[in-house]
């Protein structure tokens, strides 16, 4: 399926012509887009579009990271929106020159649709051209970035005041899981950052130049969202870390618990296993104050060893 | 709100001017501060004020980087105050121009009053001019964070001597907080120390240009606070893994007093235990020395058990 | 072994000439293919090829990284391909001229078989010319990466999800393998960018920089697979780490059992043994409700301790 | 306090004039070492000296990073000595100008002692200028550091060979506070590091560029110097976990010989309980071979639990 | 000790001439090689050599790292070999002219020798220069760090695989001496690295730019080695996080079974000392099927206790 609209001289806008009337046609410019297009409609991008059969490979082709490649009649551009509910990358390519800008993709694109409606519905067409939907479709994805980084950092704010008191594993689980995400979000968020400083430092793209003011304004964001994502993942570490150390105090705190009450009770369960021994001859048994002896005993036993663990320091 | 203070040609101040007046008057040059301004205080910006879209854009949103944009007749500035209690930023925006510069925060800013009353009541007016309110400006806030890192500072001395003897539950805790409020801070300071490298490299701001010494002290300060925090982050990580070896080298003595108890005294329970059982034919019992036998036996045992152990080193 | 096939100035093919005869033949271009050759055929590199002892030295030798070196009359290539069943490297040894190519590999190479078959049937010979059979070979070897960090991204996955419920034992040996073999995928790729890198931004190879959006394409690739290799010994990492942290949780979980079994059984079972003791002088034994009194006291321990664990929170 | 020297035309030294004589007076060039100065000294920075206030104020503040700032006549210096008891920073600002130099000190400095005796005894006074004595004062400061970052290699050694056998938590103490002080000289040796390197590489220093061989000596050495650190920095990490990975395997072992004994011996002293029990219909205990039986049984569980965990792999 | 070489105009060679008629004779060039020279030997570098005290110094004083400095008439390099069976280093100073190169070094130098013998045998006198003697110096000395990096690889191969079945202990001393060496290796080779970089860049060094290609491929060597040594590094770091993983995991294994034994047996031990207390009003002991009662009840409680455990999953 594609979609076309096209600006005449005048600023007037006409709709769904072919791609054929559109390369052969006298337009001020004009906008293809290729929304999940079958195999036919693929082969337009050969002909009458005559793009470059790399550039056509990476359109087809899925695995694909934001890029830019210049062309002789055109720049082309590969560009990554991350699906809001499954934060898997969408890919979308862009072929942009003075006078068109095709944009292909193989998944919907709420932002294609978002800024096609806008330009179709405009009133000040003569301030819209190809490098202007450009910017607004950048921008879309970028600002479409936002919420996803954002529910990262509730998570982790969750996870780190866990004002739910749920479980440690369940809050180790869910650390994991945000450390994936970020992984994923910043494998999208990083090379997108990269494209546009390639963009706005090249010295080809004349027509974005002249709005350098707006294209630096998506890269003070890619800037803002890189940062938070690495901030995110140091604190993911650091929570990690903290329950390890934490976890490891606790277990030597425990260990000494178990500690003391076996070394305090092992003795005394030995001697009082010594006396309920059923020998004939065992003389203490005997012994008028042998019971009250041996509880004596014992507990001078119990008090030298807490005295003991008190000196080590274990009960600090 | 927001007030205005004008300097005419004769060096004279006029304080509180409407905002048409001083765009259209004849002024050496004015200062506006829009504090926590209203909606239609707001619109000043686009008018008469007239600056930029995007630029009012980003003084309107919070969630901001420290950042400059260069405007065809006006320079924009992001800046970040740290609240002293809280430690949040609180975003100062600066419009600098060679004849104004507009001052834009949503929180009081003690910063922006201390130079406004340092202005005001100034006896050498000619020295000041917007590059110079810009440089009073910033040294104030970078001067704000000082006390806050040299806290930090001080909170991971008391950790690290632990003076008031507290448990490691607590340091543990207070470490994590720490490093926490050091990413946080890393999180203000750095963007603030890459932008005032911006500006110091800037070939456009000519105005700062002839004031480069006092912004390279700022940026200095900067610096210098930017390795007093990467060395706090650091410390911490020592203190930490520090903490792990203790407690990991703790659990493991802790375990060999317990397995060296356990395993001395269960096979003498044990024993214990047969000669207390009730069959009726158990010769032992009946022996002379059958008891005698028996403690012999065990502290054979024991002390078998004790070289054993002596010789795996596990006293040393 | 060697091949060897040539173009004439009428773009017609001649194969298997010698290498003297091509050496002083009259051709548009020639490549030879040394394929596992013996010492007699490596000779032919001094002479008649005549190229310069270090490169030569290069091709012998087998521990080599990816690499370009000048020379007066050619261009040396060292490109590493990897086994698609042992992840072992094999290398490519490359000689680029205007006129010619040499290819030189002690170990049979696919990548060379499809790109000369491809050539020597292809139906537009004057299309190819030394650099493009270079830009094949490069593309082929590339192309094969992969497969190979594909299929490493399956095997983390299936740790990641572990759905054949495989013990962690298992699972830690395949994640260490996995990183394993990361290293050895980075290990080449890594090199391999740096040579495309060196090669786009070349100012000698002209040839090559006609070609560039060709070579341009490979970088695109081998930049994706630096990512996706970085990408995936992070997520080893995560792994792992998530493991230990699930251990180190699951250990404390397993010794606060333990302590409160313990703690709880060890008093009591040293006060039943304290009345199993046979002395013939012992009081308590005779009372009329001794046995109820010792339960009683024992369940008032017991519920004592359970309350003094709940009360720390060890049954949370 | 401070001390004047000055250099006649004629090369004849005449010391202690006032610092208003030398400023005013007509010589090939002078020093002026201010040492530990009250408020009235400090004040001769104003006036007669006039530096900038921004450097006075660098000078009067403590909390510095060694700096190189630039100034119409003279350039500013601030550097980093170590004292060698306390490994504390004290700083030393220098004036740098054709015809004098300006030293400024709050804390009595050893280096600027020896130089201060070896220029005022020198024999060949032609040879010295102001920044031959900077050269000097660097090169004395730099030699002081490389005693204290041998010591701690020293330490290291002696923590790795452990020759004297202390226990692990004393080690463990020294490797973290090793840590300590290499975070500590590190934080004066790189900014050391950094200021050479503006130095040697600064297009307005042109006296120091004449001496560049001299400075480029101390640079190697700073480098040499950040060298050590770090490799001693990543030997206590690896001395660290080495540790506790050693701790680590030590702790499974020791969990394995306690969890070996508790298994044998603990269904052992069960099975003893039961035949000690005194309920009087128990038909075993009559049996003429009971007692044998059950010893037997006895001797069978162990071997049985002996046999599995040889089985296991525990007493490899 | 030291000795001469120096080769006529007429491409003669003469040997063990004194210094002083070879700095005043008129000849191609020579060479000098200062082998553990004693004091007066060393005068020779000051007189009649006249080289710069500070380059004097550097080849007097051991602690040096691989570097370059460019003097008047003269270039001073200063590399390290590895001796190969301490893998301590050793230096070797040297002095490069148009028509002189001056060795020195404090210990034996095998490459010296190698280079030395192989010169003085040559039949190409005409061939060999300076620069020449240079390259094969600084070849020899990278040839021979190869061997130590393989064994460390070897050793590593034999850790990982553990063929032999050492302890765990003995591998993880041996993976802490590997990073040892590693550490030790890098200290040499990275900065011999970095030096033939500053060589292959050097815009002074014209007699070395001749020979780019010669020392191009020492470098080449070098990159080969730093890969080597950080592949290495992050194999052990792998190898031990590994282990730690898998005692981790072990221990919580053994844990389990202690607890699990724990937690079945005391509460059994409890119950049958309750029937061993020798109360004489305890009704259950004269029930007639109190003893098969107990029994049963106990048969209970280890099922009970096992079903748990299961549910929890201990069992998996
Ligand atoms: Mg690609
Ligand atoms: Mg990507
Ligand atoms: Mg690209
Ligand atoms: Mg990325
Ligand atoms: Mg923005
Ligand atoms: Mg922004
Ligand atoms: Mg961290
Ligand atoms: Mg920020
Ligand atoms: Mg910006
Ligand atoms: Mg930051
Ligand atoms: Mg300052
Ligand atoms: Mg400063
Ligand atoms: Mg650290
Ligand atoms: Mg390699
Ligand atoms: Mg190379
Ligand atoms: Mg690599
Ligand atoms: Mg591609
Ligand atoms: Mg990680
Ligand atoms: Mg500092
Ligand atoms: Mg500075
Ligand atoms: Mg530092
Ligand atoms: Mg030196
Ligand atoms: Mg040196
Ligand atoms: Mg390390
Ligand atoms: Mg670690
Ligand atoms: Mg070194
Ligand atoms: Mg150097
Ligand atoms: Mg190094
Ligand atoms: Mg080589
Ligand atoms: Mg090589
Ligand atoms: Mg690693």
């Amino acid at each position: 399926m594609f979609r076309t609209i096209a600006v005449k001289k005048n600023n007037e806008l006409i709709k769904d012509l072919e791609i054929t009337e559109l390369v052969s046609g006298d337009f001020k410019w004009y906008w293809i887009d290729f929304q999940q297009p079958d195999k036919e409609e693929i082969d337009f991008l050969r002909s009458p579009l005559s793009f470059h059969p790399l550039a056509i490979e990476d359109c087809i082709h899925h695995l694909q990271r934001p890029k830019l490649d210049y062309y002789d009649d055109y720049d082309f551009f590969v560009a990554q929106a991350l699906n809001q509910k499954t934060i898997t990358r969408e890919e979308v390519n862009l072929f942009l020159s003075r006078n068109y800008i095709v944009t292909f993709h193989h998944e919907p694109s709420g932002e294609i649709d978002d800024v096609w409606n806008r330009f179709s519905q405009s009133t000040n067409i003569e301030q819209w051209d190809p490098s202007h939907v450009l910017y607004h479709v950048f921008d879309k994805m970028v600002d479409n970035y936002f919420p996803l980084v954002n529910q990262i950092d509730d998570t982790l704010n969750e996870i780190d005041e866990n004002s739910k008191g749920r479980s440690m594993e369940a809050l180790l689980k869910d650390l994991f899981e945000t450390r994936h995400d970020l992984l994923s979000l910043r494998h999208t968020i990083s090379p997108m950052r990269d494209l546009l400083y390639r963009i706005l430092n090249s010295q080809r793209l004349t027509s974005v130049i002249e709005k350098r003011a707006y294209f630096s304004d998506i890269y003070d964001h890619l800037l803002k969202l890189t940062e938070m994502i690495e901030a995110s993942r140091e604190l993911t570490t650091d929570i990690r870390d903290s329950y390890i150390s934490i976890n490891s105090n606790e277990t030597n705190h425990v260990m000494k618990v178990l500690t003391v009450i076996t070394t305090i009770f092992m003795p005394l369960t030995f001697i009082v296993g010594v006396y309920g021994m059923n020998f004939t001859n065992m003389p203490e048994l005997n012994w008028k104050y042998g019971y009250f002896g041996a509880l004596g005993l014992m507990v001078l036993i119990a008090a030298g060893m807490t005295l003991w663990f008190i000196k080590k320091g274990w009960f600090k």
